[in-house]
């Protein structure tokens, strides 16, 4: 329908996380419609991001320079935030309360998906951490099986370094309502309970 | 975050259809990691796209060539389905019932958004029916007030060509619950049963 060239524009559409072939099809058929200010500057957008954006060498980041900008701000805390992913980097950087730098790990031990410490950037955590000791280090790992695994097996890693190691508390979210949270975190969050 | 490109990428993606700055960072993150199987490729489909995807100069519909495959096709029925969308015209096509042709007038009529017989492709419809008149006109309008108000107007402008005119049958759509379904559709429904 509509020619090979809309069919193959469509399919690739459809493949996007969270997209579709119907979501797709709207998506196309609102780029076509409006060319001039959604389809050409998209088409702009991705080569100038596909020619400038790049995996930041020191921290896994992307960015259009390297050493990405929050590696090479020299306002930033003398801290590393170890995360799984770029996406939990900017979730970290939206919430604006730290402001150290952070390593990313492109991934999560994962023994039902056959990923190793070797697959993951631990290796360059460990010469980071050598060459340039921070003050502190935070694991931010998902509450998952694989992420509290990652978790683990960075922390009796790190341990000989003697830098003070932390990690994201677990509890009941903002806004969340007892009734519908899972039991697991209900009973993480009455186990790590405050005195008020 | 992530410096100016990303950013801007970032922001058009949140600017289509059905998607926010979520998703819209989660497609992104997810092309840049997939850069060769994803981005490029994405890149050159909309390239291709802004190229060679035209309007039909006869129905309206998009395709690679003009007059459009279905205009251009010999084995299509002598009739012509009037619709709103191109997205309407790929919805019956998918349906696989229809063999004749189509005419996409681009809107409805609406008083609301001050859209007037001028402003859709209500002209070149009358100017295709005195130049090769089909054998059956279907007004393939959505159920809406603009819909009907548009299919109405074209009905009386339409009657002096002698020409068969039908509209899509209302009633309970496929899988459809009655207890679900608003009571407008349950009454035209109603309105319209059928002997069995």
């Amino acid at each position: 329908m509509g020619g090979p060239e809309l069919e193959r524009l469509i399919s690739l559409f459809a493949k996007l996380p969270g997209l579709g072939p119907r979501s797709a099809r709207r998506i196309v058929l609102k780029l076509l419609r409006e060319r001039e200010t959604k389809l050409l500057p998209l088409a702009d957008a991705i080569r100038a991001a596909a020619e400038t954006v790049k995996t930041c060498s020191v921290c896994g980041n992307l960015d259009s320079c390297d050493p990405c900008t929050i590696c090479a701000s020299p306002s930033r805390d003398n801290a590393i935030c170890v995360v799984e992913t770029v996406a939990d980097l900017w979730a970290l950087e939206r919430a604006l309360i730290y402001r150290g730098r952070y390593h990313v790990l492109g991934g999560s031990l994962s023994a039902l998906a056959g990923r190793g410490p070797e697959d993951i950037a631990i290796a360059s955590l460990l010469m980071r951490l050598s060459a340039d000791p921070p003050q502190e280090i935070i694991l931010a790992m998902p509450a998952t099986v694989d992420g509290a695994a990652t978790g683990h097996y960075l922390a009796e890693k790190l341990k000989n370094f003697g830098i003070p190691i932390s990690r994201l508390a677990q509890g009941v979210p903002m806004g969340g309502s007892l009734e519908v949270l899972d039991e697991g975190t209900l009973a993480t969050a009455l186990r790590a309970r405050r005195v008020s």
